[in-house]
């Protein structure tokens, strides 16, 4: 059992593994995905009264975003509930906070950004204004809205999953790391375990440079 | 007849035996399920105005909860309609209290944790400002969630009774200790009643330690 | 026509026997259901402005009650309108009252109580505070909800006039002992009436005694 | 032209005529029903603001109304409508405020009374308190209401229609009377037109006294 | 270009065209209907910041409106859009007041009047009160409501571009004696336009005079 | 990486490209459009904290506008989202605006202007006081409105992608003007680019003259 002195609370064993593979999955999508920031920094050290861990993003300045990026953000933050439950057969409630911001990207993306075919070139933004009483759709279209959210959601998923299987070896040594260390930097686990494998494979790896994601043109295969 | 001489409620012989069944059926689930903490005491001494007995729980200290912990602690929650069902042959209106509870937890479950495959990866926490004028989904979405709920609660339910029919002499055996002495501590039928049962099939039992729900990984068969 | 010197209304010969009908229904029902109290008193005596009758029941100060007691509860709540329909040939207005109470009673069953197998062990009870803008479930489940309120009052009207049509010569002769005397205690019905039947067939009569619903623990048939 | 003095409205010929078949309608429909109160007067005199002629009906002091007399009231108050469709071969908007009537009566009998079998033993009255957000049932059960509805409101004009085409030679007088005498009291009728064939046919016709419809009880075919 | 002093703005020779021709369709289709008053007055002169052109009425002071009636200020209220389509080819949004009203009216028809058979004799208003916050009626019923509505106007519509093509010399005529003189009176165009064919087929025809709408009786084939 | 003096944002080179294809498709779309008008300047100066870029409009003085105008207006409107589609592969949130004012545009003409036959000719402009609860329409209309708007928005869309296509060279044109200038003047792209096409197809091109839209008045294959 550790204790964690700031808020006494206790952790169990349990939740500790739980969460520095969650933190891990966080970690090893980013890295490996083509259109997302590599994190700063990951901890499980916990924060507050609710976060077991945390994984901290560069922050995004851009304005604009294309649907491959947003696609990408949305397997990095599902790249914690994919490692607890490839590496662990467990899947538990520390991805409910992510599993909010994918939701909310997601309705955006299919009915304000008019990224979605079945729902078409529409934008329905959520009005400032106190409260809305009635959707500005029919039940119909927010069914059609729904459904493809769950669909993309799917597919980001799948994605996401594959990607952890794939790089299985790098989630579970930065795991046991973060068990170890508690808190890692990005240039940490650059240097120590993923060079190598930059180092065979450059052309399809990340290096830690500003690109600000002004990757090249070409287009890719998405939900649409 | 019985008279609360707390409250000055004339308790019938009826609802004597039921409440004693039904506490005896949380104590005995909450004692063989894998994934939840032994009571710490159970009575049948009314409490307050609208409880007629009380059960009391090891505070639960986890941040997070796995898919497989959350499935024991319905079942344990069940567990005194299940009493009620399988050893008295009548249900009552008193595990009104516990089915609000089993409701808001499996709904959590299905539409805020992502659980469920047919809902998918998505969160829709409920609100906190005042009053939500609609829902953030479609109704047929809606009905999809409801019908998972339903199917979760339908299964937890069916795994409690089946737990309950093969514990019944504990049941009995605790629900008439406790039409005896009206309070029962962890200890007395940890010491009286199962330590026998523990002392042949220690594999499958469960110590008084603070394991804290630290079980080993091994996947199980739960809706998904 | 008589003239109520309280309120100064005439009531007509058709509403005072209707009346009178009507509340030997109850007290008819309420004496041979298995699971209810004896009523105390039945009256055509108009009462304030809107009731023209009243029937006054044993209070119910049963914190648990079982599914066999809230069916036979409905049973006698019905009995006026049955009493209407099987000996006048009429129904009126005259059972709205009985029919609102019928109305919370099932939904409750239904929908908080968790005694229906379709609707399951989910528990929705009514939220206090002051509006809440959206039902807690899916349209879906409301219907189901509907349908099996809807099929449970059938059953219990089924069964409500059939006991009304089995002691048809009671409820005739309790609605004429009525409009001669207006008021009628339990004793009075018990010593003139039923005595003899009592006598005859003890077994499935009730004796006035505070058994208070303790009744023995044979399950019975009922919606489920 | 007709000129009122007093609002300063000119009526038009069809607008009077419509009047006084609408009217015309109305008192012979009351006089015929077997379960309805002749009417004491009607007029083509415009009254306030809106209404072009007033029939004044013997108030109902009833508590109790039967279903066979809401049947009948319903078809007085759908007698108008009937009038100038079947004699003026013209329908018109002055038969808002009786549809207005007759649709509240209606759905009191299918939703707060109980009287269809369709939508069975509830009641839903209204609620009193400023406004509820949602129906106290579901969207299908909505729909069985509205069908009950429209399907008793459908038979009521029926049995309308059928009696002002058994008694048009009345209507035609009553109405050509009015258009005479602009105000119209149930004796001169009753004197004038009526009583012969009250002489005839006594039977089944109703005499002016008191019954205060106290009917006697053979039961009728209604929608159930 | 036109310019209008009054407010500054500048009206394409487009619009000016459009409007002329849209105020023509109402004075025509009021002219040959046979239950509308003709028009006082048109004018392409802008009023106010809105209106382009306008039409000024009889004012309505009947208080009880045929069926009849009601679908004839419909197809002139129709007139103009349909002069657009049959005469220019081209459809505006100048239209919009003229569909709101229509809206309104054939609403109120078929939900408030009674005179839709598939709706039956029952009557919605709309209540005074700030705001209602559902329906009084189900969503199927909503959905005949609104497909009778749809069909009513459809076949308002089809009579008024019938008109329009029968009289389109009359609307073409009057349209460029309203660009050449911008206001019109109701004498100017009976004098100048009418007469002849007045005098050919004087049965079918409108004479100015205060007739008040009091056509005789024959019954007309109408959405029913 | 470009930095905003004005606001301290750095902007990423496929931020800067897209914006430049994107306010150059408005750019082409609105020159070779018959019904709209040309821009009076684009450029890829950042506006305030939210525009990437920014298109100005000729403002639009017209009072009336005919279903060929709006579509025209849709598709220029639909000129960036289709040039970013077109000629960069890439999709991006930066169309959001234009989509909602798509949105809004699209839903007038189908629900407010009576434009679509399959809705009809209703008018249901959105009311301006604070909140409407319930929409003025059933819930299967609303799914018909939705369907059309869905499909008139594809069909302007289809046909903004067809003529970003024939204009390719032009957009790309314009867009490298654009990342070389910033601002570009309406004279600046007719005097350099455009006038050579002119030149050639004098007939279906746009010379800068306040036409105001008085086109002349061929029908056009539109949704209807």
């Amino acid at each position: 059992m550790w204790f964690d002195y700031a808020t006494g609370d206790v952790i169990s064993k349990l939740e500790r593994l739980t969460v520095a593979y969650h933190e891990s999955g966080h970690a090893v999508a980013g890295w490996f995905l083509e259109h997302t920031e590599p994190l700063l920094k990951v901890t499980i050290v916990p924060r507050g009264t609710a976060a077991l861990g945390f994984a901290q993003y560069v922050p995004n300045e851009n304005l604009l975003m294309t649907k491959e990026q947003l696609f990408d953000v949305t397997c990095m933050t599902l790249g914690g509930r994919a490692a607890e439950q490839e590496l662990l057969g467990k899947i538990s409630t520390g991805a409910q906070n992510d599993l909010e911001k994918v939701t909310k990207m997601t309705y955006a993306q299919v009915a304000v950004y008019g990224f979605s075919d079945k729902v078409g070139l529409l934008s329905f933004p959520q009005r400032d204004d106190a409260f809305e009483m009635t959707k500005p759709y029919s039940s119909k279209t927010g069914a059609i809205i729904d459904s493809e959210v769950r669909e993309w959601v799917g597919k980001a998923y799948e994605r996401t999953v594959q990607l952890i299987e794939e790089h299985k070896e790098h989630v579970a040594w930065i795991a046991e790391l973060l068990l170890e260390k508690e808190v890692l930097h990005r240039k940490t686990w650059f240097k120590q375990g993923f060079q190598e494998e930059e180092d065979k494979a450059s052309t399809d790896a990340k290096t830690i440079q500003d690109n600000n994601g002004s990757t090249p043109l070409e287009p890719e295969v998405l939900p649409a």
